[in-house]
């Protein structure tokens, strides 16, 4: 992918000082090599907001104290910024973007791009009718083997596909850790800012966006056994979910964040009547390819036979591992080069998929509480 | 475990010529040292049942053409068989086990022990009150790493147990292989051999088993998933279960034939609210071990610092290992040793499990016939 | 391999209660079915070797006193045995071998044949005028995954050798073991009963002579930097060797029993200019091929597409591991078909390779001793 | 590492468009965050250079024709550069280095320093007498985990070190690449442009470095074996070296560039008389730690128990991988902390280690060139 001729003004709301995706996100676009961040609110602390601009080199000028003042100012400026970037916790995700969206801005939305479906159709209505994007960080759907996933499934390599088995588990929350007052636990076990689902809406969502993202297909009932280990945390802390496609396929998805010894092993397998893959994002750079006839195949980055939809993702040679500042960067390219095009080739990272992982979401919330009745996804 | 002074006298059913279970079971009992094998009715044909005999090195004279002749004539020799090993197609285990009860023979049978749960409770109940042995070869709680595992449980070190996590996936029957004539699919996916289970009955329930023998706990309700993927197969190719358990933990189990790229995958994760493990059937000598505070532990068989209950089971030195033979045949020493024994100490392989082990079955078909109903293990 | 219609008497020099080695050849034995162990030595102690008899079942009348009483007193019976196996400490392989052998007896040994190359070679022509059979137990040529590389090498797969790496590292000799009394450490470091090599003729022997079976290449001439790490140990306990082979390949052979963590760690990997392939004992079930052109293969046994060279030696089906002891009883097989065929076949196991073996260790020992001076195999 | 409050202005010779070194840095400093790159002579083609140029991001009046005029223009600015990265082929650093140091310019340089010893050495002296930085960029040492294997080796983790094994295999050079006009190799199998070594100064002396870095020990003597096995290469694409230290210690060194399937294998292992460590540069987030009393731990970057050396160099949480780039990003924080810091503390990354690295390359050299003769490291 070409390097643009000039780098994209960009702002930033959310993810100061201390903020972990914030910085990820802006290390993201410094691999990039697309954006300049130009302006920011990266708290609602004013003095907070300060110092994080002030570390982070963003001018006191441009550095606001709240969105709506961001978003008035900037579209006001004739250098104001194209796009912003939203990383503050989730229940925001839907004011800021409508903010933006209305002010003319293009919107970079963390995931879950809001806390329930019907924002979402909102703001994809909105942002559609302003002709600006709307797009969402499904940060793993970045990674190069991923898309050598994807385009395997695309060739007909694993033949109809039968079988999605997808799992995000990681172990930081197995104690209450929230009531220690870290802050990333606190928000993200408290409903009035997370939303209505804990592990499911934090990192289920992600496993349920790659394996749709992969396998081009999503399930058309699922029945969900959502928990809560941790005495006094109220949102799901582990959740398993079967699903069905329309083809007859079955999935299932697990999501954990007590279990012990996970640090983030999101994997996903998926098996088709031909063939098969696996591929864990703690291993990135590999891929497992399993055939009836023969014997597996370890596919590695950038190495033949890679495909060309794998390789234009890739930054370096085989053997020097990318990781998952990489992958986010490769979304960062991408999104760069969607706002330099024409409006109509809109299309690569819409915020439709958020839509339905929200469906998803609330889909399981619904079965859950139903007994793990099957669940129609709407 | 000390050797006995004296071999066992055994005879078998079923396993003849080409059978790969009965060649299982025989090589077992020769690495355990403790069995003489000594009759046999190796098939219902008489001249392949012959040829077995002379083959594997059973006299004419004890070379029988049917099991009730078998049992009425080894029962009326004095240097007649101890017990008698049962290796048939699933639907023939029931009158075979029952037979050689009554005749005052013990009985080592294949999983599941029979078809339905009520003939294994019959069985049971006349094991009982003749006082004769009734063991079922679950040989995967032979490896000396799962005796590691439940050592670890044991001993608390997961502390309370969360999740229960058990995969058994093979994809040798991702074809209509039965349709080929190929013997091992035939007799698997006929449910008047195999039961009302396919996959679920020939491989999920050793999955539950291992679970039920590592962690000491039965699900007190399930729901449950079958599907067959195989066009023209009647019994299920593909498995998935939710499980709870009395103190809340949640459980899951996926068992699949249909998996391409999956030989023997059999792999069982438990997390407790302190450690963790992960055990996987095709690397059977690592055992890893995760705690919150500290790095993930290989735990490895034979070497520092593993139990004595694992060190018991093991053959050899760490670093060379042992396979699936080996831990079926601390299966057959433990047998012998408890054949040996006076009977007040038949606790350790009795047929309890297998009992549980079919209402799961049993209980998984139901709750997939409502609907993935939760549905209690009784 | 069918099975041969009698089984073949034979008996046992060395070996007896508590012996490892010993153990594993009954046991390899008995898995291979094609032997009968009706005679031994097992101990120059008396009371000791009649306890071993008693404990293993064989009959006093057959439990000698000594090594040479039992070759003739087997010699002279009509029911004696066919075969021996020694399984004593090295120094005595050389005169017992030689006292069967005169005897008309093959002759099973463990490796290394002999203390020398000199008195192996005496063995040779020995066996050779008597027409008997003189094998040796390398038993990591045993492995079916073994045999797959063999045949990858012979049918081309890898093209034109160009490096061989082996490597064969232990950690049990990490500490002065022998200064403890344990019996293995002992005899394993003192010169006079294991030979003029520590480390290097107990493991490192293993890995040249499988780099030899596997790519069928001797080196022209070696340059060796043996080393004693431990204070007070006379023998080497890790030895580095470079090769040199006349199709100008590089080769290396890494031996070490003082590797903490290494608890049996022998790994080939041999590179052509067109492929290449990676074994490691302790995944003996796996075997990694590589090509310039395509992905990385993970072969596993008894699965498509594995030559039929591997299957013969394969007893059970892919995922269900095979281990140690039925790669050694593949060897057994092998010596009891040998055993029952015509002597014009006796090619297959000879104790040629096993005298290049000693002839590389004690170029190993001067090339040292000369300050690693490139040192010609003779 | 806090973040500086002003960028340092930074130049660039060589590494133009489509170099992949000069890629790599660049991506390197903006990931650190602490660099300003401003001036450039990416070529010695002034059209391309221009392009480059143009493409990058530098105007026009920066973008020189060649280096020594770039040195002059940026010693004159107030604005000039503070430090310059050559990444140019390895004939021209030395030339480069000096005329930038000359003129008052830090310099950092890609490895090898210069292609003799003698002129490393004369760099050295010219930077310390002018207090200028002159940095080396073995970005391998860069890696979470190698600092962690550090630490570990100087806490005694690992006890007195006895065994140093270090390995980097590529297969990118098994065919005669150089002669199809690649560009990579061809200036890489180029004496004038390479040096006297090949694979050795290439890829072995980055093994050679990490090696010393983790183990703080430098080999007192060595012995080589160099080899090249592609017809018409001049410069050796195997190396195998014996090494020895001061302590007893034995080391090993196997760099090759026609290994078949390797792709960017780094490995390191070290072996103390207490622990030992192994790690793998293709999965470079974990580090193996092996005791002779406990199980292998599996250690994993930024989680516990990581030492605070570690963390410091780790961007993001456990379980989201670094990879490659964010190695090299450590390397130029550090540099941008030294070159903001007084003069007196400019001893973490200096061209000591390039010196020693330097003197092996030509000890290898003579050693190999004398039948592996070992040969003192002066």
């Amino acid at each position: 992918m070409d390097k643009l001729q000039q780098k994209i003004r960009i702002g930033m709301v959310g993810g100061g000082q201390g903020a972990f995706i914030g910085n990820v996100h802006r290390i993201a676009m410094r691999i990039s090599d697309q954006f300049s961040l130009e302006a920011a609110c990266f708290s609602a602390d004013p003095q907070r907001a300060l110092a994080s601009a002030a570390e982070i080199g963003i001018s006191p000028a441009r550095s606001y104290p709240n969105y709506q003042a961001m978003a008035q100012a900037e579209a006001a400026r004739q250098d104001g910024i194209t796009a912003v970037v939203i990383v503050t916790p989730n229940h925001l995700h839907f004011p800021i973007a409508k903010c933006f969206l209305e002010q003319g801005i293009h919107v970079i939305c963390d995931k879950p791009l809001t806390l329930g479906s019907a924002e979402t159709r909102e703001l994809i209505t909105l942002s559609q009718s302003l002709d600006k994007h709307l797009f969402v960080t499904y940060n793993y759907t970045g990674y190069p083997m991923i898309r050598e996933a994807r385009e395997r499934v695309r060739c007909g390599d694993l033949g109809e596909i039968r079988i999605i088995q997808v799992e995000y588990s990681q172990d930081w929350l197995a104690t209450a850790l929230e009531q220690s007052g870290q802050k990333q636990a606190s928000w993200r076990t408290d409903p009035k800012q997370a939303g209505a689902a804990g592990c499911l809406g934090d990192i289920g969502v992600h496993a349920f966006n790659l394996a749709h993202f992969v396998s081009g297909m999503t399930p058309i009932k699922i029945a969900a056994d959502l928990h809560s280990f941790v005495q006094g945390r109220v949102l799901d802390d582990h959740a398993h979910v079967f699903m069905r496609y329309a083809n007859g396929a079955r999935g299932s998805l697990l999501s954990s964040q007590v279990a012990v010894g996970k640090e983030n092993h999101l994997r996903l397998q998926i098996f088709g009547d031909k063939g098969a893959l696996d591929w864990c994002q703690e291993h990135p750079n590999q891929l497992h390819f399993a055939t009836l006839e023969g014997a597996t195949q370890v596919l590695s980055r950038a190495r033949h036979p890679i495909s060309q939809a794998s390789r234009d993702v890739s930054l370096i040679p085989a053997g020097h591992p990318e990781g998952y500042l990489e992958a986010f960067a490769v979304l960062y390219r991408e999104f760069a080069h969607a706002l330099a095009a024409p409006v109509a080739s809109h299309a690569v990272h819409s915020a439709l998929p958020a839509y339905v992982d929200l469906c998803f979401i609330e889909a399981c919330i619904r079965s859950s509480a139903q007994d793990s009745a099957w669940t129609a996804l709407t």
